[in-house]
């Protein structure tokens, strides 16, 4: 079925023309009670019937003792029973012909494997009658978008619902209430927030896939522990980009602590996050830390549709709140605009001399501009905003004067411009009027920088999105089958060479006449390592000679070197020695591949020797990669500027290392139906024009694997 | 005069028996009118004397038409007259013998040359007449210990004061008033509350010495744009540790951006971020990036003296909230409790297997524990503070039905306990009751977990200091007298030579065939680099040899560089050469001293080569360092794990370094009145037993600075 066939299905199905409360009661200390009342409060157009077998009728509203019991089918039947009734109670629905159902009911895959079963059971049944599921171990739905509240949590005990263009499907359910409830005190709603729980069934990529082809959605946000479906969710990505609507995501399980934390709330798999921060980057998903800070932005997006920011302006009414958001702005690597001449010529009209500068502080201005702060406000966002270099301004609020009537009139300067305005009010009560103002004029604000600096940083990362180029495989570079076993260092330098990758010159010899005699094969100096399946770490037993100059030293180091073991270690099997060039290079990479269980082949970039996992200095593409993205990602690591002109040393050949990077991740995309990994560490780098070579390597290729394992 | 004699007398002068309003009015919409309104509103005790020359009486207090006309001398005097005014205004109130006159008019030093000029008018006039400024540009101080008010911000506009034992100091006004007003809406507040202006007369350090000696304040906060007398701001950072009140500290310019807005603003140096972290981190003042954070940090730290914060337990009613916690606190290296097999053992009474960890998920709990979420909040919040391996909670609370009972439990299981409790309370109005609460009980809360984290990561850093031993001038590091110049590589050297750090041998030669004859007191390999003051990059032009082996290739190979260099530049006066021993090392450092402006002599350690830009890989110390403290900071580079012991290499010989650091740092305190800078760069470090050397060198000497440049 194609995409917008399964959204469409999934839109009815949470547009339901009835809906069964199992549970319903008066009760307001009860999960079916407030749930209840919360659905005909916020006035759901179609019929609703009360499960409970004590009562008649509920607030009104006829009960029925049981689902089996109902005068027909309905579309939709929520259920907060006790764990050991959800079986009995799934089955009465499917029964009676349900659509959908929805499983409040926690303690499944959630607590352990015989809650696991438990939950395949209940899947097995809804699916054999043809019902969807959402949960179990979920808070339910709100779809202001349909009149249609799901959902038993103290959030939803607002006045009105309020419909706004932003969808949210969220593992968490209490994170869902709470955003709402946040959000709806800043005058936000959603078009349709969905909890989704253990994922039985109908899972995250459902709800976005529905999001993406709904018309009332412009924005996309996710709060994700695990990903169930890697490849839908990349394909989803596209479309989302295709239709134009940002997707959002807080990612828990970025560090270790949360990780864990995430695994034992859901069971779902964390997963890696910079296996999913490498396909999210390919994907313009929006990664972010904070959940707050994610609807910040989606609210400031939903309000300026396709609306790229780069540069911000920062105005204040006070120096203080200024320096301290220009401070937050800078270590967050948000560029404040520079003015243009002409901003500053307007500026100058009613700004003190030197204050004609970002970020703005209103108390700068000209004296003889007197008190009037409120024209002052105006007039310096409309300015602000007109200025070219500028795409968004923040308003860092500090108390002052008149407060709400500034607050009106920056407002009243920025409804010209359709670059966005974003407050942060730092104050408390002070500004309560101001924030009246703001959420009833829709503009987004925060009390807290922290999350204004977030959303700015994310909305920027999002607007310097460029499609990736298809990859194309290089000459030179032919498909390889990968081939199960752990493979020494010559064996996975012929891999790589075998892709077009340089390595250095390699000659196996049996002794050390064979190595006098063919040592000129690679010339001098060269390095010679001892070949033998015993010894792991060549070096600590002497088994390495650096720099030697001519073949007589050669050989007779050789002899040493083979005397020196035998003594060390009498039963080691020498197999013969490995001659290898010497290499210069002016810096040393790491180059790595492997398969994510997840997202399948990836491709690495770091700093080389102990300096990548000292400076976690690394980047990670998915696989293959296009020489100008494997280029950029390049630039990206803390040691690229290293690759430039230097003290009179040449540029390095950056070109040698992104083509290195090209051909490693063709290798990696043939393997891919194998779990593997390749390392080359170092990589060394020579100047423009000389090119790069692996002087060390290691592989892993353990075999195929299953399909279910993800990966095709 | 003793500290504690300036901090009585600036505590009399901010307890005022009698105080002028000069421009008071009942016009709300003006400065006085407004200031005049807070004062009587909140209750001050003593006499007041508005001063407006038209009217007999405001609010039923007698009006005086000036100041000279009042029946005695004002103890203090506000005014807000036009910046033309202030002059005549001041005058007057020395003659009628005010003590104390804040002048909350700005474009004084804050507008230029001009301002600047009058500025210094208006204290030698108020200094003369025995009368304290505070300000110009400021907006007043708040004193709820006096129940005095003199500012004219709304934030002030309160139905009472509230007194906490916090005491903050700012050179932004409207920063102050943020934070009052958003302090007040958690019901905290503050003893004394100053904003200090442009700091004319009276500075931020005089109240920071008032603070300190304050029985009414337990806990310092400043927010500094620049420090006009950085040996008292040390010196009372001493004095605060000593009465055991935690001085914290936002300082605007942390950055580029930052530090020319705070520039523009107060027109005090912003100073160097990283020479002011420096001394912070030996006095314990805590700086941080958030004045929000910073006043969550002071709320919980006045509630609970003296307590150390290491290692925390979350609390959440949500696992994703729990796991997104997890995710920020271990971002900043703040580790979860790991719990002890007794706390195990109490949560596995009540909670699920494998759900006994931390962080707490208070949904887990077990099935057959039912539904009584406000008990199992309770247990869990007494059974994790009682965990020895738990320094503080933290509740991260999102939407849960009942919250304002669970709140109240969560609130009451941490009242046993000595250990303080924080709370992000996450959501909208959903949470108003358990924000009602927290705040009647004083439980420090925010509603974002940014603030907390941050306040959580800087509790820790207070609590992990430890007072930096003496220093002690090691053997064979005789007193240094600076002489003014610039130096060469050789003379750099000896420098360092003369303070016992060790450097490779060098050996200067007049020409090619002397090379050849001292080489052997060299030793080869050796490097030979040409000595011509007009040549600036040797390595440029071909002026350096590398790994010279032999007498012989040395006299050839200089004889070429000589032509090689006599062709190239032929007006270069080739004065000799400096042989110098090849060193071996497996780790290149950064060594480095010079005088800041403010803090006189520093020494920095970091990463040598590029990598110290690169990575902004380094550390400051104040100038003369101990032993243990200069290992401390080497500790702490990025590339400190490369000085351990890896694959098969000895640890390195971290000791040398320390050593060396040491030396530089009597070298740096021998010349700190000296405007100075040395740098050793690369300083080789090889494995434990044998040392580090320096193998390369410069430095700049520039002379005596003026007395009223800082350092004496």
């Amino acid at each position: 079925m194609s995409s917008t066939a399964n959204a469409g299905r999934l839109a009815d199905l949470i547009n339901p023309r009835s809906v069964a409360v199992i549970g319903a009661s008066e009760d307001q200390t009860k999960f079916g009670g407030r749930l209840y009342r919360m659905l005909i409060k916020h006035g759901y157009g179609g019929t609703i019937y009360p499960i409970n077998p004590f009562r008649e009728s509920l607030f009104g509203i006829p009960a029925y003792p049981s689902v089996g019991a109902l005068p027909q089918a309905p579309d939709m039947v929520v259920m907060a029973v006790p764990q050991a009734k959800v079986k009995e109670q799934i089955a009465a629905c499917a029964d009676r012909g349900a659509r959908c159902g929805i499983v409040i009911t926690s303690k499944f895959s959630d607590d352990g494997p015989a809650g696991a079963a438990l939950e395949r059971e209940i899947v097995d049944i809804a699916r054999a009658g043809g019902m969807r599921l959402i949960g179990p171990n979920c808070l339910g739905l709100v779809s202001p978008a349909n009149r249609l509240v799901m959902c038993s949590s103290p959030a939803m005990d607002v006045d009105r619902l309020v419909e706004s263009p932003i969808g949210f499907v969220s593992q968490s359910g209490a994170l869902m209430a709470t955003l709402f409830d946040r959000m709806h005190a800043q005058g936000v709603g959603f078009s349709h927030c969905v909890s989704v729980g253990n994922q039985a069934d109908l899972e995250l990529c459902d709800f976005v896939e529905m999001l993406v082809h709904d018309p009332k959605t412009r924005v996309i946000c996710t709060y994700i522990e695990g990903i169930k479906s890697p490849e839908r969710f990349v394909d989803l990505a596209r479309q989302a980009r295709e239709a134009g609507k940002p997707w959002l995501a807080v990612k828990a399980g970025r560090t270790d602590a949360g990780s864990q934390a995430a695994f034992s709330h859901t069971a779902s798999m964390a997963g890696d996050y910079a296996a999913l921060e490498a396909v999210c980057a390919r994907e313009n998903v929006v990664l972010m830390e904070d959940p707050a800070a994610m609807l910040l932005l989606a609210h400031a997006m939903e309000g300026r549709p396709g609306h790229s920011v780069e540069r911000v302006a920062v105005v204040t009414p006070s120096g203080g709140g200024g320096a301290l958001a220009a401070d937050r702005l800078g270590g967050a690597g948000i560029p404040l605009a520079e003015f243009t001449p002409a901003t500053r010529a307007a500026f100058s009209e009613f700004y003190a001399e030197g204050q004609a500068r970002n970020p703005v502080d209103m108390g700068g201005r000209k004296y003889e501009a007197g008190e009037n702060s409120v024209d002052v406000a105006e007039r310096t966002v409309r300015v602000a905003l007109a200025d070219e270099q500028v795409d968004a301004a923040l308003v860092a609020l500090t108390t002052a004067p008149m407060l709400g009537a500034v607050t009106e009139a920056l407002v009243k300067g920025g409804e010209s411009s359709p670059k966005p305005l974003m407050f942060v009010v730092h104050p408390g009560r002070a500004a309560q009027d101001s924030r009246e103002f703001l959420r009833s004029r829709g503009v987004p604000y925060t009390d807290n920088l922290s999350e204004a600096v977030e959303a700015l940083g994310a909305w920027r990362r999002w607007s310097a999105f460029q499609p990736w180029p298809a990859a194309v495989r290089p000459a030179g570079c032919a498909p390889s089958g990968p081939v199960p076993g752990a493979r020494s260092e010559s064996e996975s330098k012929r891999l790589l060479a075998a892709a077009g990758i340089p390595v250095n010159r390699e000659v196996i010899v049996a002794d050390p006449a064979e190595a006098a005699r063919r040592a000129p094969e690679v010339g001098f100096p060269l390095v010679a390592k001892v070949i033998s399946p015993a010894i792991v770490h060549k070096s600590d037993v002497g088994g390495v000679l650096l720099g030697v100059r001519d073949a007589e030293s050669l050989e007779s180091g050789l002899r040493e070197m083979r005397e020196g073991i035998g003594r060390a270690m009498p039963g080691a099997d020498i197999q013969g020695f490995s001659l290898q060039s010497m290499e210069g290079g002016e810096l040393e990479l790491i180059l790595g591949a492997r398969r994510d269980p997840q997202f399948g082949a990836q491709v690495l970039i770091g700093s080389g020797g102990v300096l990548v996992e000292l400076l976690q200095d690394f980047v990670v593409l998915p696989a293959p990669v296009d020489p100008a993205t494997a280029a950029r990602a390049l630039r990206r690591l803390k040691v690229a500027p290293l690759l430039d002109a230097y003290r009179g040393r040449a540029a390095l050949d950056a070109d040698a290392v992104v083509d290195a990077v090209v051909r490693l991740s063709w290798l990696a995309h043939d393997w891919r139906g194998t779990d593997f990994e390749i390392e080359v560490n170092p990589l060394k780098v020579r100047v423009a024009g000389q090119g790069c070579v692996a002087v060390d390597a290691r592989a892993r290729i353990d075999g195929q694997v299953k399909k279910d394992e993800g990966e095709s």
